[in-house]
């Protein structure tokens, strides 16, 4: 095998840099032998600081003897312009968009920069509170809390409710419960009483034994909650008892946060907008 | 004032959508008198659904009476063109970007879809270690949580450190604990031992008194934690420990999450790659 060679990425902003970051990122994923080296430059919002980020560019280009790869997305034309002529391979997400978007609107585009979503907007505000409801009602189970949510994820300990949840308040503005099934629900084949009142809510989560196994183990290596006896048990009652109560459920096995949230909002429609 | 005029925009991916969204809502965020409309295409992933797609762009071109305007972040190049050709202002980033990175790189783009981050990888591990982290500690202060965290976020109680510590997990798979300064810390004037013994990785946030109350009195309206001057009284009290302690701190009153957890990794240095 050759080397793989080495290569920075600039991830530039006026703001926070998530978003070059995310569209870099997902534009990096084509190439497969690379290491890519992420260096951010966020808030790079006035001449000044695009001059100091311009001199650290020129001097790793030096470097490395290569061009750099820039991702940008810098709300100032003239801020963006200072990183034009430096000879790296500009990826200017917003100057390469927003023309034709302007055009096709006939509008001019606005050129202040912190176009982050305000903090006082009713967004950001619902956001907030599903984050602090889903925070708040990890695993929790009192009939106040899940008359609030909008979504309730069951499954066995370990499937991926927490973090699933998590994101769908983060990114969605969604307030998700969680309810892990355990044992004694199994003994009843049923689900609590406070549960099956909220029955439009619930979504389910699985997981392939295997996995779940795997999962466990780390956490607590030779108990039986982690054998793989035990959690081939644990999700077939469960997947028994989602189907007899009617509970549409998902495979989280090899599917990320993100997939697993996105196809929960899409298979239960509870998207807000 | 004129009528606002609504315009439907679709995010179409063969993945979650999450790119193609996070992108399309930075560059929308550039004209102002719009109404858009979001309609999310995730998962479409196969030259059927495409087409189902298709017709759903067609039919509301031809109802809102101009042209459609569609995000995509489509790996598959075949799948691209069936959209291409449809009328609609296509923002095509893939196709854009990825093609003079190849040219860059020397090297062919994958072309293979489901590109996210593999939910084997060591870095997809980390970040969910670390949600499930922070939701276990979320106020909580035992030594050897505090022990295993990246960072400690102190603050007065609603002062964003929840959130922030959320979506330094979610976001860069950080491990943030929180602590809340509470009025016993501020009548000793001191930290609890306990947190004393990781000064190095303490960071503080603040908040201007009037949002603080405007914040808590929608939890506890006339209560004397939400008034006006309680608020001015903890917040002056926090600071001026925060100042005698040497921690570093940050206003969080006019930021956004995005914006409070990336100035925070970048005054503390803690960013893991």
């Amino acid at each position: 095998l050759g080397m793989i060679p080495n290569r920075s990425v600039f991830f530039i902003s006026d703001g926070t840099g998530i978003t070059a970051e995310t569209m870099g990122n997902s534009l990096l994923a084509h190439f497969r032998n690379y290491h890519f080296h992420p260096v951010r430059l966020p808030f790079t919002d006035t001449p000044e600081k695009a001059h100091q980020a311009l001199a650290h560019i020129l001097a790793t280009q030096a470097q490395e003897g290569v061009r750099a790869i820039l991702v940008m997305t810098l709300v100032n034309s003239e801020i963006r312009k200072i990183f034009e002529d430096c000879g790296a391979l500009c990826l200017d997400l917003f100057g390469t968009f927003v023309s034709p978007l302007a055009l096709e609107l006939g509008q001019e585009p606005a050129q202040a920069v912190g176009m982050a979503r305000g903090v006082t907007s009713q967004e950001y505000r619902e956001r907030v509170d599903a984050i602090n409801f889903t925070l708040g009602h990890d695993d929790g189970l009192n009939d106040a809390s899940l008359k609030e949510a909008d979504i309730i994820l069951v499954g066995v300990s370990r499937c991926g409710k927490t973090p699933t949840s998590v994101y769908l308040a983060m990114q969605f503005g969604i307030k998700a419960a969680n309810y892990p099934l355990i044992p004694e629900d199994f003994d009843r084949m049923a689900l609590p009483g406070t549960l099956a009142l909220y029955r439009n809510k619930l979504f389910g989560l699985t997981i392939a034994p295997e996995r779940l196994h795997s999962i466990r183990k780390e956490r607590r290596p030779d108990s039986k909650y982690a054998s793989l006896e035990n959690c081939r048990y644990e999700v077939r009652l469960a997947e028994e008892m989602m189907h007899n109560e009617g509970i549409r459920w998902l495979d989280s096995s090899s599917r990320s946060i993100e997939e697993i949230a996105t196809t929960v909002l899409q298979l239960s429609g509870i998207r807000k907008d």
